[in-house]
């Protein structure tokens, strides 16, 4: 399960880059038509650091993990999906901001995706609690520790969204501070050999 | 093998999304337009549920694995070559659902990609149980839920592949439900560590 | 090494199908405009082989491995590259099949790249076998075994890229057919625990 | 950490190759139109090599690590992000080589991504080295050794950066050596077991 999921994190984190297609009509104004392609390089920093909060969540699991049961391994197969998924949205975003009604749909289909993905890795992380497939030796504050983590992710990617309704760029600024915050304070959870 | 095999799961499952491409002309109605590609998101759906299911299953089998010969790594390179084909399939599929000739063209053909997968994954697995190439310690109640489980599906895929012919988007209904079918009772082969 | 060496073959293997295109204009003959692209699919089957042969023969160099040294990580790498450089000349016989002159060019390429990696994989076994960085319990029959079936595909192929230039076609199937011969007698090296 | 990032790098170095396009009009002069394409094949190996090199320098700064800490993996997520987002520069450069305006600006963008790269190569291990998060047993000589590599390349890379603006072909040939250079003489590291 891990070996596969890794694959599927990288390959979509790497996927990426494809979305960001050379401008064409340059001949003498490259450096311009490169900036003008803003959204795409957001877009793709974004989604970046959300596919890397994610690994890093997802990791974290997988490391207290003893054990995994058929429903731990189909949720599993549905956040890989979803991750999967990411890169047209992202596509969708890049393309649309800067058109005032197609940028609002595009970032609120964006942040759906964003949500989605922290809600299967938070389901993904209780279930297996719940279910005790959490190493015996895991003590209780460590696993409350990741439980705290992955929770207020989710309330911020609600407001977002609606705050995407009105200010779309807003709402991707937010999504951009959300995954960098997920990615800073994993350290009290991975201070561990490689 | 199982490295390789892992990689071109994972790889050919996160490539199928490169297959949903943004929409065009959508200044003014993007959601609709992107409802409108309702085909693609299906596809998207029944192939990434199929690869997944023939990973479990492939898991399953490396995993009552105890060595391989010449024939078996040559069936996995054949069912790999099959796995990486099937987003082209994928792409015919969310192309021409709709056209009413091309759509059973389409799904004629996508429904074969699917069931020779099928075929491949139960022909590995008999071989090597005919050749004995599965662990000692595997019990013979092991080894005989895990041939039932790759069975059936080969004759609902022929049915849904007949059934395609005429009623196209109830044979590609019918291979979503197979995939799910398929990836839910894995229960009783993987109940163990990660 | 074996790591991101297994990675690139999964990755260019799995990339392949991204050269079959979904035929554009097939309202009402799809299934024609499919057979229509039968030198995608061919190209797509000589390739698929052609990197299975050399990652099986890559995996049996692996095992035999002892150690790396500093030159063999570079024809490594130069064996990874010229792999991952395939899809191109790929793309290029798939594209100009049928057109007389062209479809003499792009096979002859075709041919060179192959040459190239089937040349590669042979230096890299050699020049493990004349540094003695394969294993010590190895011996020498079974490291015979290996370079003898290193060897005779080099000749095959320099004979097929002569061929190629009168009968292109032939040559192509020449290829398939020496893939298909490297793939099958591995089975002396590999009968070994997964 | 390893794992997603020889993934990473596997499939940067993969995804290369879908920059380089078959050329569209060469009924007559398929050969010559391939020619035409050099600056694509130039830029496919100086960018291949350039993420062989830092591969090779990672994988010998993970050697050395005895754990990671929440810095340790920031930084190598953002490095994994440089190189992901390196086939964009590739294409720029492949693309706008021989217009002379648009070539300067290419040229400089890829230097700057490459420059970047071993900029984060060069922290990521100094970090390793100062919170001593290297593994007690690596001696200081074979510490200094690595150091010592991974420094030159960036004042190679901001002296061509530099040139690029005037000579930018100097430039591209100059980021070809650079990787050569550090491809090279990883042999005093890595003589040791695979």
């Amino acid at each position: 399960m891990e070996a596969i999921s890794d694959g599927v994190f990288a390959i979509a984190v790497t996927l990426l880059i494809l979305n960001i297609v050379v401008p064409a009509d340059s001949a003498t104004h490259l450096l311009r038509a490169i900036g003008a392609q803003w959204p795409s390089y957001l877009a793709y920093l974004v989604s970046f650091s959300t596919i890397g909060a994610a690994w890093l969540a997802h990791s974290a699991i997988t490391e207290y993990l003893d054990r995994a049961d058929a429903v731990l391994i189909r949720l599993n197969l549905l956040l890989l999906m979803v991750v999967s998924f990411l890169p047209f949205p992202t596509r969708l975003l890049a393309t649309y901001t800067g058109e005032p009604g197609a940028e609002r749909v595009a970032t609120t289909l964006y942040g759906i995706t964003l949500l989605l993905t922290s809600v299967l890795v938070s389901v993904l992380w209780r279930y297996a609690v719940r279910e005790q497939l959490v190493r015996p030796d895991a003590n209780d504050e460590e696993i409350q520790v990741l439980t705290k983590r992955l929770t207020p992710g989710l309330a911020a990617y609600v407001v977002l969204i609606a705050v995407g309704l009105i200010l779309p760029r807003v709402a991707v600024l937010g999504y951009l501070v959300i995954a960098i915050y997920f990615i800073v304070p994993f350290r009290h959870v991975r201070h561990r050999p490689v």
